[in-house]
């Protein structure tokens, strides 16, 4: 019986998502969480978006195999359906900067890494004095000069599409780094501070925030609009795009095709791409 | 010389704003940095709400009494402005969870504790599991119950006027309770969280925190809503209001008349109130 969980955390205290030996981590915070709640040794879960140290998410996405007889017994003799109860027990097991949203049988076919349609992230950022707030700073990036959206937005418009995204990506062997970038654009949210949306079908290692750097540097005037599809032309690292700061980034959302194609979404997935990162 | 400045901080790590021996306080860092800035021995601050430990706010108000020369004499060469540079080398001497938004030579007649005309505070809750934010933990409060918005809205209807807030208030000898209670009401968020927006010419001690645990109480269905007018005829404390956890409440906003009446209005809450609390 596969499970899928909604969950959410603050990346701040977390070595990223990919369980480490003696290293905290989402994955490993999560597995831990399960294996005590289902009282089984031990317990795998897969997830959409495979976060960095101390990028956060709202809306990741993680499928787990669960014996169900395994399941009914941990229930043991709570009133709850056994999904409720494994969502509540969950929340109690699990510290304060991971939440899990939602626990519920996934429908057939369903993969957390290779069904995903796109991964959604934003980036956030205070770009003036007037708006560092000390609520969301675990959150948003103190950036101290103003930013020019509309450039950036200029400079963006180049980037979205079905590319090679070497130019942004760390690359690993035998992984291909094209990508289909389905949205990128920078809004200011009521507050004031500048928020990029970014939307993919699934990003290589590093891209989001290179992506990010290369952005900021437009935004600034230090390079004009035109360079982001010079760098991605290039289609090696350029040392001019920094890679920004993981805490500003959040995974938002991932999105999945309608059930009845998420078997053969995830079985083209696997053929066309090495490992989608995150 | 009288200049106000306008400040946001994360009071989770502070022990409320009034300065205490040896305890870590808003005031208490807020009067070192400007001392240290200043180079001057000492400096005292006065504000316009004492908010209690772990109260946040985005909207506090302070002024400090400064001698022109030694502000003139800090800025040293800079190009800067001196009140400028004053506020750059605030924030950078601050730590990152508090933030100076704004430092500018008070009008005439100003003064932080007396001049308001209201301050705003607003309670968020998230009040459903799917709710809990990670992200935003540290200032909204996580219920385990859905609460009734329209039931604490008509609760809170017969709240709202001057009225004499006893039962809601920590009594200090010889300081009145009265106060004139400007807008009390729930909304949800963009998020769907419950957000209270509470305004009042001023606030007595624990006064916004015992308003919530009263229509929390009403928003569960424990108490109907015609009970917070009840309890506050009463003018007594009533034990069965809960004061709810500082960490939900931000002061968001400080209301100020214009120019030409700070003075005046100073004066007539001088000779009406004791001590205005936050």
């Amino acid at each position: 019986m596969r499970i899928r969980i909604d969950l959410a955390y603050d990346g701040t205290d977390f070595k990223g998502w990919a369980r480490q030996p003696r290293l905290r981590t989402v994955q490993g915070e999560l597995e831990a969480a399960l294996a005590t709640v289902l009282r089984i040794p031990e317990v795998a879960v897969t997830c959409s978006g495979r976060t960095d140290t101390g990028v956060h998410a709202r809306g990741q996405v993680a499928h787990v195999d669960v014996d169900p007889a395994a399941l009914a017994a941990s229930a043991g003799r709570s009133p709850d359906p056994a999904l409720v109860g494994l969502l509540r027990r969950l929340n109690g097991v699990l510290a304060e900067d991971v939440r899990v949203h939602g626990v519920r049988e996934a429908p057939a076919g369903f993969d957390a890494r290779f069904s995903p349609v796109w991964r959604r992230y934003a980036y956030r950022v205070a770009d003036a004095p007037g708006l560092a707030d000390p609520l969301s700073r675990g959150h948003v990036l103190a950036w101290p000069r103003p930013l020019d959206l509309p450039a950036m937005n200029r400079a963006a418009e180049g980037l979205v599409g079905e590319h090679d995204f070497a130019a942004f990506c760390k690359k690993r062997p035998g992984a291909t780094t094209v990508r289909r970038l389905l949205e990128l654009h920078w809004t200011r949210d009521d507050a004031g501070c500048a928020v990029a949306t970014v939307r993919a079908d699934a990003f290589c290692h590093s891209m989001v925030r290179s992506l990010m750097g290369c952005l900021l540097a437009v935004g600034e005037g230090r390079r004009p609009p035109d360079w982001a599809v010079e760098v991605l032309r290039a289609e090696v690292r350029d040392a001019a795009v920094a890679v920004v700061p993981a805490h500003g980034l959040t995974l938002e959302e991932v999105g999945f095709p309608p059930d009845e194609e998420l078997a053969a979404r995830a079985e083209t997935t696997r053929s066309l791409r090495g490992t989608p990162h995150e």
